[in-house]
């Protein structure tokens, strides 16, 4: 396989990803069965399903989060979102995946509404858009079932009061020819996006304790700059737990786009629309007609309906087993599994807007009043 | 004159400036005598000390503030400091003359503190040296005597929440060519330092008025980036007023520097110390010996001690006069010039010292709660 095939940066993620090869890349480590064996003492008898089916695939330190956490240490989480104009079902993969976290290890959780970087990246964008798109996907956020008293959600715009003083610090240690190399960034670049990598790394400081940030492989750039100066300034080495991306509807590479409406599925889509995007677009590996699907069975391997009930939606280990073996051997068609997913998207959206509809009652908890969001605002962090 | 001979940048001044060739290399107008006189309309009787011996002497748009004050569309001031251990008497220049205006036209005053500068350009400093040095710095600036009412001083690090979304919408306007090519930055600048320009550049937008900023030549490099893009975000363009530095005493060369504690004198040097610094140290355009000098007479252009009164410590004209006179043509001895100038600083010492007492007491009303500053508090820039 040439170097070129796929290509994972924060911004852009194009090609088949070799996870293989970008753990290599990259320098990080497979999670082993050992470390799930680990886990899965402080889980109980169900694993997350991303765990068990791999989905997080991929860590830096994550051994040392469980030992911190056996010492009695401690640990906290800490992920985010930088708004867009809507959230897709791949949006939601690190928030259900941290929540689940919380939920077993009872600790505290930051996430960051990267707005400012939103804003300045894109010429095109205004704080007004940036700003609405940020108040809609925090309702998104909080209906995932966040501990409303441990979870302190914010906007940079807003907390960067409390934040710059030790942003200035992290800053000081990252010069031009560091960001350039880590994020290809150029002369061309905007001094807003040549500082914001320190407002990102800032939170992993949020405490004395080892942080572990469940995310998207694309973003580990930041956690490499992260750890190269942590420790200077007196904290932790952030701690990593990697994700894969969901395919696209539309095909088995890079990640889903907003820039193509059919390769998501909004968390505002109708039943119907979820219906007729994922009977007219998902991606098949089915044969092109239903004697020759009977005869010679799906490619799971590049079927998205296939992999999207893999990733999330199917969480029954022996059901998706059943529809592996029947789909890939031709007892069941592309329609049948397309419907079995459109099934299962309409069932988790629908839950998911039943609690959205509570979130805006909950919103100054996250961001203000909560137990913890009020320490955060007591708080003015100076190292 | 070769075209290295002297070096002006926002954070070195080196070799004899000449001010003359600074103006066409920056760009910038000289302060005509007719621009004078629309002054004296305003000023009565009394033009102020450094626009009669031309220490202000350069300015962009000054023509356009006064239009605007008769207007009736009015304009506001801004200058700032970047803190430091202690102020001396060339720190005093700006403000005295902001106050001077502000006193005549009656506007709102903003004075930034770039404590956040100062950490991030010094690799040795902390947070708390420079925010100690904040702290003093504001005590020294408020006993300038500026109108409690009418004028917000504000640091970075305490303001930053407010102006935030603002300046993202000026760093997006910048890249890190510009920010090379005007401040001769280059790979291995930290990135906090990059962005600074962004918040420096801000508060010539805290109001939909013109903004005259009375600051020494050097810091021009930031206003030509400022009016480059204030119009296109739907600010003015920034006036400047510019004004030349204060020699050290220790020769006529670069600026008075901290790191050369001789070549200034402090705000908080004793009526001894600042007697024996001149008497020492002070470089004397006198001849070698009595007899000399009584013959020959002293060479005033590189006389410090005759530059210091001429530029602050002698208001008096025609005292002024009396002293070049009686000094150049060797009627003067440089013991007694420097008496009289040891004299005039003490007595300037003294009173600014008295009124450095009611600082403290004074100091919440600039920075939270006078009329101006809580104005600032409530209102979040986002343009």
């Amino acid at each position: 396989m040439a170097e070129d095939d796929f290509k994972v940066t924060p911004w852009e993620v194009t090609g088949k990803v070799d996870y293989e090869r970008l753990i290599q890349q990259f320098g990080t480590q497979k999670i082993t069965p050992d470390l799930l064996r680990e886990i899965s003492r402080f889980s109980g008898e169900k694993m997350h399903v991303m765990l068990r089916r791999n989905i997080f695939f991929s860590h830096r330190d994550l051994d040392l989060i469980i030992k911190d956490y056996k010492n009695g240490n401690g640990f906290f989480l800490y992920t985010g979102r930088a708004p867009s104009l809507g959230m897709h079902i791949g949006h939601l993969v690190p928030f259900l995946f941290t929540k689940w976290l919380q939920d077993i290890f009872d600790v505290n959780v930051y996430i960051e509404i990267t707005d400012d970087e939103k804003f300045m990246r894109n010429q095109d964008y205004t704080l007004e858009q940036t700003s609405e798109w940020a108040h809609q996907n925090i309702l998104d956020i909080i209906a995932v079932g966040f501990n409303p008293e441990k979870t302190f959600i914010f906007k940079d715009t807003e907390y960067i009061k409390n934040m710059y003083p030790l942003v200035t610090s992290i800053a000081k240690k990252l010069n031009f020819s560091q960001i350039k190399a880590t994020f290809g960034m150029d002369a061309s670049s905007n001094i807003g996006i040549l500082f914001y990598p320190a407002i990102q790394i800032f939170p992993t400081m949020f405490e004395k304790k080892r942080c572990l940030i469940p995310a998207a492989i694309d973003q580990d750039p930041y956690w490499r700059l992260q750890r190269d100066l942590a420790e200077s300034l007196g904290f932790y080495k952030a701690a990593e737990i990697h994700s894969k991306f969901l395919p696209p509807l539309t095909g088995s590479d890079g990640k889903m786009s907003s820039s193509i409406p059919e390769s998501a599925v909004y968390l505002s889509d109708s039943p119907k629309t979820v219906e007729k995007k994922i009977m007219k677009y998902a991606f098949s590996g089915g044969q092109a007609t239903t004697e020759l699907q009977r005869s010679l069975g799906a490619d799971l391997k590049v079927d998205v309906p296939y992999q999207w009930l893999f990733y999330i939606f199917e969480d029954d280990d022996s059901a998706i087993q059943r529809i592996a073996n029947e789909y890939s051997t031709g007892k069941m068609l592309t329609g049948e599994i397309k419907k079995i997913l459109a099934q299962k998207v309409n069932q988790l959206l629908e839950e998911h807007r039943k609690k959205r509809e509570r979130s805006e009652e909950l919103y100054s908890k996250f961001l203000y009043d909560g137990k913890l969001a009020k320490q955060m605002w007591e708080k003015i962090h100076s190292g």
